[in-house]
């Protein structure tokens, strides 16, 4: 009798998923093959020297004072363009004097926007270490870019959705190797946040409560599902697992903003975020992996306080074959419950 | 000034997608990098030989009387289960003595299924010849050898949602190199699969009319998304395409189910599933792939009669990265006039 695999439903988006252990694989078995590739060398590397304008730059912290002055010697995070940015500023494309910049043009039966957006890269200085090599400070310095520049951002009227990302490696979309997240600005609300959105809004509606803040509850009594967790930060693997090793850094304390967040706070995700990302990288051996926040779209608070912001870390262990593109569905070959056990053992 | 990016929606699932021509690419630029991969041989491959008791077995087309009984010397598609499924019937795992074997159990705040379904591998005999190296009377064996286990597997009144595909290469998720497409039947309609019908069956009571009969209308009249076409089939890129290169093969008459074409239409299919993946194997020097068909869900019949049946081919041409993995939103770097462009070019 073949183990069953089981559908579980993700009770926000609504979405199915499959657990299918009877195809079971141990933890050990997701470590990446090592593939042949060229690694790009320091000395050929884009992202190493400070240029003239950066949108954004912290030096190393330091209780030197003339070392705070950020500099090409010391500076440890710096914001610049993408340099073939997905979306462009209005006044790049003809600016507002163009008719309808932000309307909707149709096209036949179809619908079409102009590209606008913000299209940004954020680098730390050090090409050899990502987020699970750095000190908690240093991923600190990190988030903290990601904040004043989502800050600055969304003082556009016609930004709706603010997107923060990082690819390492080049099965998960890398192109560069040196340590790097992105942050793209779009004048619509994506389609799958609009669907987490509206289940956490229907949740609340019919229950007067946060569907998220109801999960952490029940993970945090239930302990099976839990990685880590600090003061202010829970590091869960979801009931309804979309990929293997998928994990999730909720807080605590309910909120709808990541930008909200203040210095101890982000202090602590800074925590969390290394602590996830370096189990990754020694329980998989360096795995391929994406991780982006999901917070409420720019605008009205008071719309979206019902949604509880997070980051999602997901390490490439599989690719996505012709079920799953063609549904929906996904099937994850290993329990997040036994993922969890396995991401909790691995000491940092 | 940057070539600005288009936002696009697709008016059927209302998802947007990016085309950014600003990173532009030409179509040659698309060819798959040739990677280091170990080919299964003929002699270690498992779909060499025809079992004692295939699901399903259909002989090479012949004219000859004695050789249209399949047999080990000209079997040409066979079905058989797959051997690492991941859904078992009900019968395998305890059967409807099981209590709520078909019901959704309660975990938690969370929902589950027993994850029951048929997952069967549909295998075409020569271990080097792909659909774009088929005749069509061979794909059409294929496609009808599709047909035959969809119209047996719906029979069971618990399945809900039918889904065929195909893998082809390691980057496609394909984990053998012998020829071959797989059946999954669900008990649940994927999230996917019901948004499509959703905007299908709102269209259709807004406007009295199948949106893809429209859309038909409109690309057949503007031509320049046009792959190609035969009596009963267009094969078109998609206004919103999601992926570089995708394309659509749609039945020219309306129809909600792929299980209701007749030999003639069949054969109409083979012959447009052939020229695309032809045209593909030749544009971009055999591109790992994935193709499914999207049909209407198995039980009611008019509860979806305003859907409209189709056939997708997603070259694999690039990864997900964290802002399609966050949004849902995703970018494509060529445009889909341009590859319908390149491809209908393609002489076969």
């Amino acid at each position: 009798m073949p183990t069953p695999s089981e559908l579980r439903r993700d009770i926000v988006s609504g979405d199915w998923v499959v657990v299918a252990t009877g195809r079971a694989k141990r933890p050990h078995d997701f470590v990446a093959e090592k593939k042949f590739i060229i690694k790009q060398h320091k000395k050929d590397c884009p992202f190493e020297f400070l240029p003239d304008n950066p949108i954004l730059v912290y030096a190393k912290q330091s209780t030197d004072t003339e070392n705070k002055k950020p500099s090409e010697r010391n500076w440890w995070v710096e914001v610049i363009p993408n340099k073939f940015p997905a979306f462009s500023l209005p006044d790049q494309i003809g600016g507002e004097v163009k008719k309808n910049i932000f309307g909707i043009q149709k096209n036949g039966p179809y619908e079409s926007l102009d590209g606008i957006g913000f299209h940004e890269v954020v680098v730390t200085a050090d090409h050899n270490r990502w987020a699970a090599q750095m000190s908690v400070p240093e991923v600190e310095l990190m988030l903290r870019a990601f904040q004043e520049r989502y800050l600055e951002i969304k003082k556009n009227y016609w930004v709706k959705y603010i997107s923060i990302f990082q690819n390492h490696g080049r099965n998960a979309g890398a192109s560069i190797d040196h340590p790097h997240s992105q942050i793209i600005a779009i004048p619509v609300i994506p389609p799958d946040v609009g669907r987490s959105i509206k289940g956490s809004k229907d949740y609340f509606r019919d229950h007067k409560a946060c569907v998220h803040c109801l999960i952490l509850d029940y993970e945090i009594k239930e302990k099976i599902r839990i990685v880590y967790e600090n003061d202010d930060f829970v590091i869960i693997a979801p009931f309804a697992s979309k990929n293997a090793f998928e994990s999730r850094i909720f807080p605590k304390k309910h909120g709808a903003c990541f930008e909200e967040i203040n210095g101890k706070t982000r202090l602590a995700l800074a925590d969390a975020l290394k602590i996830i990302l370096a189990k990754l990288s020694i329980g998989l051996k360096d795995p391929d992996y994406n991780f982006f926040i999901h917070t409420a779209p720019t605008g009205d608070y008071k719309e979206f306080d019902h949604y509880h912001w997070h980051l999602e870390i997901v390490p490439k262990t599989s690719v996505w074959a012709g079920f799953e593109i063609g549904t929906g569905i996904e099937i994850s070959t290993i329990a997040p419950e036994t993922a969890a056990d396995f991401l909790k053992k691995i000491k940092i």
